[in-house]
């Protein structure tokens, strides 16, 4: 079974295992206080060129987001995110479980808008009573996006001086962050200069979990360590975190995983668009979401896995990744698969 | 200035006040374990014709509100209301607060409708991932609605049907239910066989403050009391609440309050209409929705109150509402002095 | 029958019903935007000589405590309290409600003791694990204290040093504010300099309810509304509140009434004593704790009523409390009752 | 340097980094619906011999303990625990963040009583003011607690039986389990029996990390997985738990653990006693607290690590901890030094 499934499924990076085991003798101090920590920090503020920056590894996704909400938020600061945002459709109430409102908006491709933006930080659309109303406070964004879109960095510019102007924070959610920082113009560096705060994800792009919070905006960064912890994200083995981002920061593992994700991503995308394959909210990152066929997919469901995520009479919008693992012999054995199909199909 | 503004700008109805005054030399027992909540409680169980239903008069509608989603809801689950519902943009995320999600619809003229039900309740549009969602457990609506409409029974028949089909409790904010009960066909009798739990009340309608919150379903029942005391919601001085309601349930004051409320409103309604003053989702309730030249409020504006809730260069949505003190002279002195600046403006 | 259970058992002074009986024709705007909200601040701040204090008259103590929590504490923030503390053992787990922990102390006679505050904010005590601990940041303290002693000005002084020391605030509960401010040194003046914040109770001093929320550090002011708004603190008839601490504060009333009650309490301490009957905790406020014969109690049982605290075998540890209306006839009726059964037992 | 500071101090058991390796090149489908921990909760389910239990692998201990309170209890439950339980002072108010009390008592010797139980369950005690309290409603104990000392089977049974006499849920942190197995006549199918959920940790026992909760009450089993997903205690990666507790459920490797931590743990605790050095609450268990002179620790830090617990003057009590790396060299190391230490001091 060949699987586009997710970027998630197997164990991690070989190095990263390989570097686990190396140090497997090594007994290192807790709740984050141990060297690798502490290098894994220096290669990421080196990374983006801020000495100042606050960083901390927490586990996973949901939790880093939940943990942003509740130490970043007062108790009547909402969160604005567009309507496919992973915190307002997959976390469960994640957000609100802190007490914070998810303010929804529309999107475009799956990114916030200006626009956006502008409905729900004025007073009119946002009901007619001033003080009766939730505070808009943190513009929540994904780079790349739950669609497998990206901000440019003119995007994310026009975003943070609409923050500005409006007096909120702008939180960035890198799940995927390795593949958008080797498609996107927005490097490392941009992020830092441009959010108040974001992650790195390292259990998408390789890493067995964990995700780098940066904090650059001083105001949020007073007593984060406690709240991480008061949530359950600070690991008493913080230094496996360590060891992990040690390695993926290093010998610029973090952006060859991107680069390889993309690399197979457009392989396949490009295979499917010469088959005449609708591509929808097509993008230059790891995630594809394509209409097929129903009668095709009937034939390759024995040897290939996806995640559906529509589907009608005819045909089935499904999502393909790529991950650090993808082989380009699978992505031409899916491409050949279909193609063969099409041609008897014609026949 | 004859004000329009709302239907809680006064004291009390005279006759609260009356009964207030007369028992002012009597002690109670704190915390509704008085005579006067006790006889309140029996007059609406009486007026339900429900005798096991569980009565707790509690202070303001938005505590109403959160008491209800703190106590009926476990922490996945979520309240559903339309975009325009109370507790969605006038309570500074008071169910968040809580811990909750509001998911919001749609609607149509302010009420939720079953079309709206079926697509969050499904998890093809909430998401395609099922374990990883929230749980849509409440259907929040308010009778009246926050724009001036109400539920016939057998709208509320239909979205009590969805309810069963669906695992959903249905809760009613009844801020307004005054105004409600005299122009629907729906009873409070109705209301208790529909709904889960539903709340009476006294604020808008004639009391000092107070909110008679009235549960049908047994599993909604249990230690209710402790988690109102936990938010604040439960007065010390619980028989104050108790002499109101207990006023209020009495010789039909409720019902007579709703009528006047109502009857004001439909006057005030007529004479627009009759001077092609456009009304928006028109109904029978004590708000009305008009759309007025900017001209003509601007010399309305020294004598006459209301509330504006949109505005362009021509023309101004206002709101009107009615009260239990609303009289008919003041009614017809704003017909008239429109009538008088239109035939001005016409010569 | 004669009752000294409470100090809320009535509906409220007779000046406050009729201030509001004389207004009720009046119409005013919601959420304490109205004149007399803006008088009754006025008052406040001209009494407690601070122009810039934020002042927002709330409804009931336990919603006023967790507001305080809700607002002032970030999520990884404690308050500290005696045990005997209301927010501790009397408001069903409020403060936790808002996610914040009680760090409770034993305290001495109800009050809060340097050495108690030295213990829990040194990491020795509270765990030894630095970073893994909660954050001890707000001392609750109550005037009168639970057990019905007060603070003197010297002790206040001192914790309020300690606070400064260790950047903790202070918040005092004056549920009992007017008996505080006629028997200890301690001035509405003092409270504003020595607190962060307090508030000044009207539910138990002649109010029907309502609650003065004083915040005097900048700190602490900051969208304080909006969070008080989402707890369900904000009335929108604000107004009502505003008329009631407008009476109070006009005139002395409030004053006057923390003097009645004491000069009533002392009638019946002093009343007491002179029948060798021992009282707990022995104090000027309007709360008294005394030990009393069972077969005494039993008798006096059909006429008077209070509070039972502790009982064994003999005697009972009851809780007699004065209030705005307690008559010296009252007193003197309780104290012969006693004095006659003493005289009876003996022959 | 010879530490004892911990068992989280390395990265895992090598067991479980093999298998993790052998297994990096399978796909696996994410959020716990692999086969892997499929069988580990098949394993789970066999050694408790209930087959109807709910299995849940998590991530962390504080997150594991704060899911429970939000999943168990409603908003107005409190948990019950020991002055000196995780939950209570080393999570920084976790169990808070969710809203919840934890009613703490004295205990002996780090475990509850049945009197410290009874006391909080009164109504006397606890405040006099009824439906004005907190509901004490989950008795958290740990198994071993975090003096090192464990509770018996019969110990057991009596807070069990309190339990269902006072309808309290009884929930074990098994953080340190494998070392209470080994020592105490308490077996899995004990606890099985005794608790309504408890959990069987990985993080202290040879995994990298993982807890897996164990509910046997089916009141506390509906939705569990929701609650968890929502406090961000669901890995995607949920088979990299599966594996390891596949791992350490398997061969008996769990039990091993635990006895090798014991088995050094008593090498070490008999050669301080032999070397008459004060052993704190001993016990057979992988903690052994003991107070040792300054002179001798000064010489010993720096060949050997441990955790101060407290310090005087003269001495200090040190906590050591023994792994399932601890080599019987390290311990004879230790205990030679101080020998040595000892017969110079004396000459």
């Amino acid at each position: 079974m060949i699987s586009f499934i997710n970027d998630y499924s197997e164990v991690a990076h070989p190095k990263v295992l390989e570097n686990l085991a190396l140090l497997s003798n090594e007994k290192n101090p807790g709740y984050s206080n141990d060297k690798h920590s502490k290098i894994a920090t220096n290669l990421i503020k080196s990374k983006i060129d801020d000495n100042n920056a606050y960083v901390q590894i927490l586990v996973i996704g949901t939790q880093t987001n939940l943990i942003a909400a509740a130490a970043f938020l007062r108790p009547h600061e909402a969160l604005i995110t567009v309507e496919t945002g992973h915190v307002h459709d997959h976390e469960v109430g994640s957000i609100e479980s802190t007490g914070h409102k998810c303010i929804t908006v529309k999107g475009e491709s799956g990114k916030i808008t200006i626009d956006d933006l502008k409905r729900v930080c004025s007073d009119k659309y946002w009901g007619n009573a001033g003080i009766l109303n939730i505070k808009p406070k943190m513009v929540y964004i994904s780079q790349t996006t739950e669609v497998g879109t990206f901000y440019t960095k003119e995007e994310l510019t026009q975003i943070r001086k609409f923050c500005d102007d409006y007096g909120l924070y702008l939180y960035c959610d890198g799940a995927r962050l390795a593949s958008a920082l080797d498609c996107s113009d927005v490097t490392l560096k941009d992020l830092a200069k441009l959010c108040d705060a974001f992650y790195i994800g390292g259990t998408k792009n390789g890493a067995l979990m964990g995700e780098a919070m940066v904090i650059i905006n001083d105001k949020l960064k007073e007593d984060f360590f406690y709240i991480a912890k008061q949530r359950g994200g600070i690991l008493s083995k913080g230094f496996l975190l360590g060891i992990q981002f040690e390695t993926l920061m290093s010998n610029n593992l973090y952006e060859k995983i991107g680069e390889h994700q993309n690399k197979m991503a457009n392989l396949l995308r490009e295979g499917l668009k010469k088959l005449n394959i609708e591509i929808i909210n097509e993008s230059k990152t790891n995630q594809i979401f394509a209409i097929i066929s129903n009668n095709i997919l009937d034939k390759l469901r024995n040897k290939f896995a996806w995640e559906t995520i529509n589907t009608s009479d005819d045909s089935t919008e499904i999502r393909l990744v790529t991950s650090w693992s993808t082989k380009k012999e699978e992505v031409n054995s899916f491409i050949n698969s279909i193609s063969e199909y099409l041609e008897n199909e014609v026949c």
